[in-house]
């Protein structure tokens, strides 16, 4: 684990070089960086047997690396060491309704990280990654839930995924089919948001009365998140 | 394009039999379609010179195929006909709050598809496909938009994947640790929902005065998704 900053420009390699749409690319480190600060959950990409396999879990993000569980892909990941992954993390922002069903689209932010991953066994490092993931899902919980025991700590597998490999795309605005032919037709056209929002905390059915969920988590409730 | 139906009970194989966690696994096509119906964007998986390549993108599904444009993974779907593919559709309900870190989970509904897409050629098929997609995300907006010219049609890439070989995951209620030894700790649990909305439609700044957007945009207005 080196204590050394990436560079804040993302490298252009021929995984992550922006072929079809160039200008929703992204080079800038900042913008990966803010692409996982906005959400938990990516799906990952591993080649099990040569076909693909695509599975959503959380992840915790350092600024360097990328923490997710190693069980998740376990049979996959713990059966082949060594073997690169994709992680990709999206958010959708809206829908971009144009005056033409072809010139449709998506709104959105999207990360992608391309990389072998690391099984972390140092116990430090794994009770930081693993501090990582929880408060990057839920900021505060860290130092409010009971930490993992001995035991816990050994039974969970950890993979650290450099960020060193990676490119971001972004998409924003209107239709592009304003200044066209089609502007004539009458047609509306605009972007229908999206947004994901936190409910009001529900408490486990089994929880003690007087029991009574943390400002860390209450706070949250009505606030965006993505 | 086959008019048979797809079997109600999804088939068990080795890439769709649930390990881990057998109890969140669904068995029922019903369940797989409930959660294809409450999403539009996949995360397409490939595999790219030996390594894993996951890409998002939008869907649509009419129950027995899954539909995506053929250009978002454009070079290797396209370099690579016959390749098996994985899509993967995940909706995050919410975070599962333990009384432990190692108990926290997270509230979701998600399927995978595997399978090797066929590259949609008949112009009728290509129409109605697109038609799946355009509706899937904006329902009633097929009829209102511009339809795709022949020329269009003809630039649009389109796969369909059977619906065939799919697995779902579902996981829903609160923590599992209301009866353990966590539960005299005094901590906090339960669940804090995640629900995504649709926001007011936002008119492209070059739309000229006195179009106003259509019942079916606008009635989607604060309604959830997902």
């Amino acid at each position: 684990m080196s204590d050394e900053q990436l560079p804040s420009a993302l490298p252009e390699t021929h995984r992550t070089r922006h072929r079809r749409l160039r200008e929703q690319g992204r080079l800038d480190r900042a913008e990966l960086d803010a692409v996982l600060e906005a959400g938990f959950l990516c799906h990952l990409g591993v080649v099990v047997d040569g076909a693909p396999m695509v599975v959503p879990t959380v992840y915790g993000s350092d600024g360097r690396h990328l923490y997710v569980h190693g069980s998740v892909a376990g049979r996959s990941l713990v059966a082949s060491p060594g073997a690169a992954v994709c992680v990709t993390v999206s958010h959708v922002d809206g829908l971009v309704l144009a005056r033409s069903v072809f010139e449709h689209g998506v709104n959105y932010r999207s990360a992608m990280i391309h990389g072998v991953p690391r099984l972390v066994t140092d116990p430090d490092e794994k009770l930081a990654g693993l501090r990582c993931l929880t408060e990057h899902a839920t900021p505060g919980q860290w130092d409010y839930a009971r930490r993992p025991s001995r035991k816990e700590l050994a039974a969970t597998a950890l993979l650290a995924l450099s960020l060193e490999e990676a490119s971001v795309k972004i998409r924003t605005g209107g239709p592009d089919d304003g200044d066209g032919p089609d502007a004539s037709l009458g047609i509306w056209a605009g972007v229908l948001p999206l947004t994901s929002v936190w409910g009001e905390p529900e408490a486990d059915p089994l929880l003690p009365d007087g029991i009574a969920p943390p400002p860390h988590i209450t706070a949250r409730a009505g606030t965006r998140t993505g």
